[in-house]
């Protein structure tokens, strides 16, 4: 196909990739920041523009992958009513990019993109949704020339989709920074836990997290708990995250 | 090494089956419930005790492996002056073994152990602590026999290592927990967000993890934040985990 890509950021930069390594001409990228969409348009054999009045007329679908915040501005300075015009956000909804296209459509890629590493996109599961069957046949087809899993979500399950994956990666992710943070206070290396945190994801790979809990507050060792909330006594914020995550994990597991 | 593991639970069955495999002899496992003790004995060619009078008295070394909670009274019923006395526990103190032995230490394995899953030992590093030299460098010897990785740590280094632990492990398992019961709720599979998992580990075995924090929260969407706190309305306690974590990235991330 051939594709205009809004936006520069880590999902359009690995999205970007993927179409142009599976065969598909990325015709354009459009980034507010010029030297943005010079630098991915750069990997992309494509060309860059930060005009919305100068976007290519030519592509078959046009891609916005920008922040949820900017998505309807950015829709709003533009009409292509006869192009596929799609979002990739988590949670925004379908209707947001409607005054600009009559065939809408969301492409959302679950995974968490940083530009500095290399995602293997044949693994990484697409939401798709579209305004019309025919939308969505089109979307399921470029999905699957990227990768093997495609799943059609109306916009509720993809926003429960979206906060799955907040609290599954965005959060956990911030919890091994606290963590880096704790050891780097005591002098200690990052290393120390590097597998650690790979042990407790595999382990998920094959098992329900719940099964496989550890740790002081499901063993229900309040000797351990007390002795971490005196510990970070002098780090107020942590010790109240410490507090409430213990204690929901008290509370998930004394369920019947 | 001649060893008597005291304690059944994920640490000891490891720590145990490391042991046995490494070729030192496992020559009694004691449990509180000695169907746990023989179970595991059996797996260690061990003899197994639910009593404390009847334990053996030819091991060099004496493991305590349970939970913090039950140390003391534990190690309270038994006194071995001559021989080693060590606990497994990243919190416990060294003092807790003092009344019952002159040669105390601490042998804490850093990794999540469930008896479900095997782990790759000599990747788990252990932190060790003596009352002297001599033990602190038996029990070297000991951990380097089972792994790669090993470190000598005062309690307090041990105690951030371990708060730190929590953190990155048990916090972000129970963290999987709360995105599994989501995607339940939603009749949508776990599997959905395995590999995003997988990835957002593996991120940080390159980089540290403020360099690849991705999400709402540290590119300050608040749209998008908005909106999952009104999925997330009929929850209280996710929406207060979700407020204060988004609330500790926002923090972090604005820092100079």
């Amino acid at each position: 196909m051939k594709v205009v890509l809004l936006g520069s950021g880590n999902v359009a930069t690995h999205l970007g990739k993927a179409m142009h390594q599976a065969g598909h001409k990325v015709l354009q990228v459009w980034s507010r920041t010029i030297q943005n969409a010079l630098q991915l348009a750069k990997l992309l054999d494509a060309s860059a523009t930060d005009s919305i009045s100068q976007l290519n007329n030519d592509a078959d679908i046009y891609i916005v992958s920008v922040s949820d915040d900017a998505i309807a501005s950015l829709v709003d300075q533009f009409r292509f009513p006869e192009k596929m015009l799609v979002h990739t956000s988590g949670t925004a909804s379908l209707e947001v990019l409607e005054a600009a296209s009559a065939q809408t459509g969301v492409f959302y890629p679950l995974q968490t993109f940083s530009k500095v590493k290399p995602v293997d996109f044949s693994k990484v599961p697409v939401a798709i949704e579209g305004s019309s069957k025919q939308v969505e046949e089109i979307l399921l087809t470029l999905a699957a020339s990227l990768t093997k899993k495609t799943v059609v979500f109306d916009s509720e399950k993809r926003k429960s989709l979206h906060v799955a994956a907040v609290f599954a990666c965005n959060f956990s992710n911030h919890l091994y920074t606290i963590a880096s943070e704790i050891l780097k206070e005591s002098g200690l290396d990052f290393d120390l836990i590097r597998p650690l945190i790979a042990e407790t994801s595999d382990k998920v790979q094959y098992f329900f997290p719940h099964e496989v809990q550890t740790g002081p507050a499901v063993r229900r060792d309040q000797n351990v708990i007390n002795k971490h909330l005196t510990f970070l006594n002098s780090k107020p914020e942590l010790k109240e995250l410490y507090e409430s995550l213990s204690q929901n994990i008290i509370n998930f597991h004394q369920k019947p």
